[in-house]
């Protein structure tokens, strides 16, 4: 590992100090990166009012502390639904506010981070923009907690050397995401890199989360991976949860029920116990 | 789910009947795939009788079930040290038998199956030969429990077809070894796929094991990934141990210390009682 | 291929109709996709005016067609040197138009794409930057061309799909550039995919170059890989070029001599006969 | 290069030494590794004799040097067929004699190889067994020329070290062949890595061939990606042929048609040339 550590400049800003303890970032009053383990759900995409109620009502009744819901969607495709816009962060904003829950949405274009910024209490940068470097630098000058997603196929240094734009620009309040990486599997979207989870936690100070929905794209494999994630040492989990994921416009396929999401939760508690830790 | 299992054929021996349960395979009277997760625990290589008793003794008294030790190791380079072949066979079995622990080794090639099975209670075929097909015809001819560990770069067809062709010669026993894919992540030797544990449980009644050693290649992140495993639903782990890591003649490493590999049995134990299950 | 050519769309606009040709693009007089390969060279980053005018130089005297240097690059490390800026941008613009050479630099934020169109000729997308569809759907906007080069590890369908943002916004001069995918091998920074550029010139009527330089990361392999591109019918070479490449501030060691630049063009001008195309 | 070339012991056999040429190897009067690009073809597997004479007289006629076909093939399900075993040898031996053309067949086998020897001119070993250490072992033991295809996701230290094994035996007769590795792209079979040619040529003194037809899968890939090897340096090129690709028994979708492999002929001819070499 000493050897391995030489790969990063000793002085960087991301990186875990002899003893230093995790940096406990603080949401709206929800603490990351301490004893407790941070649930975010909701859906992959604000669909409308309604639907976002609905879920948030649910996803808050099972134990979810903060609310996601993409309002800017990253679609490969020019012609697949692009998402609400500033109507979507309008209605996350809201049935945040009402649900006393923060808020989550991804922020895909630098001019945009004052729009998002008025709505949202995390900013989430996705793994297709984690090397988008002018973005980096200008989330390093804002005063939110920014959730910065592991690339496609980046390797550790290039994580933390991403996350290491925006500490130096100011801004420390940044949480790691693993949510997998590309390999030859077909059967998964993605292969969940959990290594890299405690790998990341020994190098860095940052919080670090996962993403099972988006890591495997298999609805039957988000809970299992939850659970592995937190054994692992994840400092949180975010998870898709649709009412009726059969008719979601986005990531149908990966999101769970509210039922199976109440599961979800009942299955990691007892192994973030096992740790030492509790779910909200 | 349903769309993926299409990829394979329907007939297949390996596949999971409706309500089948995971089978359950006895070696030497420990079973495998039920209740109990089971630890296999020992040096990378077989280097000298009392290294290896040393190292029996103290992972036993931890609570691992079962032994192991290379005495052929498949090694990149002809000029590493090969293993001490038969004579590695004839100490592991006779401290197998002395500490009361079913032993496992490695069998790297067809004409060696016989001698290795006599003195062996699992032969295990490693990544590099997971699609040796002739090897694997002639194993499914013979009456001895076989780990099969996932290839380098294999996809999930790939390894249920080669466990396949043991079942089909008639040898039913088989294990399957999640021990990571290559990536272009450098950090860790391989990228360990637990995801592919879950999925696998799901399509296969075949108990799954993990090797979270040869996955990871460094000590710290063993137990981590130990941990993850059992959470994500593995029947059993596979952990090096070695009592002088820094002298070990391979993956030294990757090697956990006695006191090491206790800690790890520690932090598992409660893990998997929150499955609902209890290491031996 | 029929059923492969099912993963996109029939109507995306990127697609080749049947016996449609490659769309030529004028680059300030100078086509690419007709019967010439087009070479552009230069260093990965303007350094300074002298050593760009050298260069430039050298390499139009050994038929290079167009002038590539980086003014904003993007960079692993926030503490690495970060490029001119629009200093660079202008000398870039002056030693082009002194030289009689388009020139092409690197876009990296939307912000930007006003002031980079004042300076360049040609608008280069980065891998990182493949799926920044805000900065893509503006580029669909401007009537210039833009080189897009082929993400980490993007898929075919994800590159056509980058590109169609482009061209879904009105702008139909994009030329798709491969530049070598992540693998788990580590002698060449990235593994040069020649089969891609063979089927998206199947797929695709843009017109696609080979980056030799930045697929490889090693000196020794631009010129055979520059060669390879041309035979597998690529419609150009974008190539670095450096006078002194062992003080380069970026890229040093994949930078070849103007020497040896000049040994490549005489390499690639035979194959592109052996095509029926010529080197301008 | 040189840091790249420490990753191997110096005293390597495979290592080409300074000013040392590339070795030339005689099989059965015709040289690999000198002036000439040699051409293997033939189907997948063997068939029946008639399919294999039609298909040996065709590509001889178009300037093949060396016939291939499979008697014993890896297959990934133990149901596909598994290729017609000592009657296949048979029919080749046969046809090959009769067409005077050596020829080429893969073993699967340690067991085999006495068997296999008996018929064929260069054994080969695929790329799921580059790592069988005992059958490259064995292979050293024995006076006939051994194709060593790259593992599905080897590296080239691997690589090379695989061929040590053989070397080290004392069987100097050995031929590389690159047939792509794994990727996360899914519409080539494989990705082919031709900067890999270049580079072994570079470090090593063994003749290295290319396998454009496992490594794209894709009929219309095949030439372009023929064309490219031997830009990069190929000293061989192996192909699939069968007279009716669409009723195949094995990797029909990759065969071209006699008619399609004399224009790959014809396509390569002045590419060898432009290199200063030619086809046989």
């Amino acid at each position: 590992m000493k050897s391995l550590k030489k790969k990063l400049a000793d002085d960087m800003l991301v990186l875990r100090g002899v003893n230093q303890p995790t940096t406990v970032i603080d949401v709206k009053g929800c603490p990351i990166g301490g004893e407790s383990v941070m649930v975010v759900a909701g859906p992959c995409a604000i669909e409308n009012e309604d639907l976002l109620k609905e879920t948030a009502f649910k996803v808050r009744g099972s134990g979810a502390v903060a609310l996601r819901g993409g309002a800017f969607k990253p679609r490969t495709s020019p012609y697949s639904f692009q998402g609400l816009g500033e109507d979507g962060l309008r209605i996350l904003a809201r049935i945040g506010e009402e649900m006393n829950m923060p808020v989550v949405t991804e922020i895909m274009d630098s001019e945009d981070i004052d729009l998002v910024s008025r709505y949202a209490d995390i900013l989430q940068v996705g793994a297709r923009n984690m090397q988008n470097f002018s973005l980096l630098k200008k989330l390093g000058k804002i005063d939110k907690p920014v959730i910065l997603k592991r690339g496609l196929a980046a390797t550790i240094e290039e994580w933390l050397s991403a996350a290491e734009y925006i500490l130096a620009g100011g801004n420390g309040k940044v949480i790691l995401c693993e949510r997998g990486v590309r390999t030859s599997e077909t059967w998964t979207r993605n292969t969940l890199d959990l290594s890299a989870v405690a790998l990341v936690k020994e190098l860095s100070h940052l919080p670090v989360m996962v993403d099972p929905s988006h890591a495997t794209g298999v609805r039957s494999l988000v809970t299992p991976m939850a659970r592995a994630a937190v054994a692992a040492g994840a400092d949180g989990i975010m998870v898709e949860v649709h009412p009726h994921p059969e008719r979601a416009l986005s990531d149908g396929d990966q999101s769970l029920t509210p039922k199976g999401f109440s599961q979800l939760m009942k299955d990691i508690d007892p192994i973030a116990r096992a740790l030492g830790r509790r779910i909200y």
